[in-house]
């Protein structure tokens, strides 16, 4: 009985060394120098090799080290009956709120725009709406996107979310489902990505979104790359209909060297770092599922298949 | 029976709106048109010239429009028997958080070196410490700062603050004049200025402290300018002291076209626009205290004229 970690290029001791806090006796393998795969129940992954799922005849249980599994699912070699579980932890949740913030508040209190003032010696006060007639809209209002919200709202901003489903959250309005999502984005002066991604929400950062989006609106997307349509990005930044955008995750990561976000002034790049998992607090829970795994109690944080999160 | 404003180089159409809101038949005049100055019993203040508050023979409070005072105290000509009061404003706390926030959180994540990754198309995660193991220390713990302060520490940083005399906020420890200056310091990895400009504080922003300080921590200034000494600030720059500075406020503002700061690559500067007063939301406490002038009722919001703030 034994875990395997799949992460490739990441010195994994951190990983390594948390667990066995949580079980010292754990037999902990790193791919790809698997001893004995057959004794292999649990697998650890992020960035996994497609096929590397495979070779494991008595896998029980598949966790991401994120709280995404997107890349996963896109797997068509993964065994498909295998349950598969994530991440939800409340490192990922602050780190992620600490971001948005940092982003919204930048956007709001026009910092960027007093760095080049400050590159021409202009000393002039810029205009700024009072914080309450500020809306931000979150996409995703999960484990993520409601905490991120809450935070928002805590501190005076108004904020509206989006989810698949009608939920109730308290501080703030969840609109659910296409029919509601016109009415959501129409206030929105920032828009927050922090969905999942699936073949429902890849490409749903588009024009057809954009225009709904109050003119001058600023864009924040922390989720995946793939949520957003490029070269629309680039459209309606130069008709105006986006004033900016802060993106953490792109298509393809790192990216290329030619690629035209890089030297956008309206563009903001940060090397998806929005919130990385924290070994050390994310521990436990993958302890206690494979303990669940090897009783056959229900598993923590289980991914729905069908609903692609 | 009148109101006159002192606010030179400005379009107050906006504070007369404001202040009739609140008392409609209020006489205001606006300074230097003044056409009965033997009326003006209330004098709303701000970048007074020294000297325009003697022609008012019946004189009963003298009202700065921001919360801050060293200008009236500076100007040598004023009646100094007459009371003076200042702004004390949700809307002001609100702004200074937003302010103080949005910079202690572009520190902690480091959006200014991700930009500067940015701009050699460098795709490299940058270590931060847990929000936690950061300690924003917060010199001066009055209305702002113990608003701000809260705010921050609600948000998951630990919060120092410093002041006069001994106080209790709950939410985080405030250390208490002279004596505890240098354990304030000692941990305070983002010191925040919201202090008052008196002749104690005048210069506290210099080497002494800075190198009390962990090494590489920021400094954000958003009390006054003369509250850093220039020179100390770039030496602390120099040797690595200080990692970088958020300026609002300067000694001469605006800020002369000459002057290092406006080029220098570690410090970023904004125009004095942390946290402006807001007529609409400043005008009931002037009228309250007006009507406490003429009945003769104590002020709300008084100076104490002695410790200078
Ligand atoms: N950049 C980073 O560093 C980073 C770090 C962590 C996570 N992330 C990203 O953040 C994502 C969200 O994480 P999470 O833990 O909050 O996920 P989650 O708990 O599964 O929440 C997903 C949310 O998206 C909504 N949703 C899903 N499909 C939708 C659709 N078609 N239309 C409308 N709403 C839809 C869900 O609606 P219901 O509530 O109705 O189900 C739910 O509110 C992750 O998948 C990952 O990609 C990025
Ligand atoms: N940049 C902007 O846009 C902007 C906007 C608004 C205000 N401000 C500045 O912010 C300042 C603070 O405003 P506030 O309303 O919070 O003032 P406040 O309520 O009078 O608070 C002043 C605080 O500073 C402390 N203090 C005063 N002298 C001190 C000394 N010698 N040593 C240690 N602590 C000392 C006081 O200590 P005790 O509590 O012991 O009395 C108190 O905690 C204003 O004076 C103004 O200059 C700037």
């Amino acid at each position: 009985m034994s875990i395997a970690i799949i992460y490739p290029h990441r010195n994994v001791s951190d990983w390594i060394q948390a667990l066995h806090t949580h079980g010292p006796d754990l037999k902990i393998e790193v791919w790809p120098d698997i001893s004995a795969p057959e004794e292999v129940e649990l697998a650890l992954c992020w960035n996994h090799p497609d096929g590397s799922l495979q070779q494991f005849p008595n896998l029980k249980c598949i966790s991401s080290l994120g709280a995404g599994i997107n890349q996963l699912l896109d797997d068509d070699s993964r065994p498909t009956e295998i349950p598969l579980v994530r991440l939800v932890d409340d490192n990922l949740k602050q780190s992620m709120a600490e971001y948005v913030m940092a982003g919204v508040l930048e956007q709001f209190r026009r910092f960027k725009d007093y760095r080049q003032q400050q590159s021409e010696k202009r000393w002039a006060e810029l205009e700024i709406p009072h914080i309450s007639e500020l809306c931000v809209g979150i996409m995703g209002c999960g484990e993520i996107g409601r905490f991120v919200g809450n935070k928002l709202a805590d501190f005076g901003f108004t904020v509206r979310g989006w989810s698949r489903t009608q939920q109730d959250c308290g501080q703030f309005h969840i609109y659910a489902g296409d029919d509601e999502l016109e009415s959501f984005l129409s206030h929105a002066n920032i828009l927050v990505c922090l969905l999942p991604l699936t073949p429902k929400t890849e490409n749903i950062l588009n024009l057809q979104v954009f225009n709904q989006l109050p003119k001058n609106a600023f864009l924040i997307n922390a989720a995946r790359g793939s949520h957003l349509v490029e070269a629309d990005l680039l459209s309606a930044l130069e008709s105006g209909q986006l004033s900016g955008a802060l993106l953490d995750v792109c298509r393809q990561e790192p990216l290329s060297e030619q690629h035209p976000f890089w030297t956008h002034s309206k563009i903001s790049i940060t090397p998806h770092i929005a919130s990385p998992t924290n070994p050390e607090s994310a521990a436990e829970q993958i302890v206690d599922n494979y303990h669940r795994v090897l009783s056959g109690e229900s598993l923590l944080n289980l991914v729905d298949i069908e609903c692609g999160y």
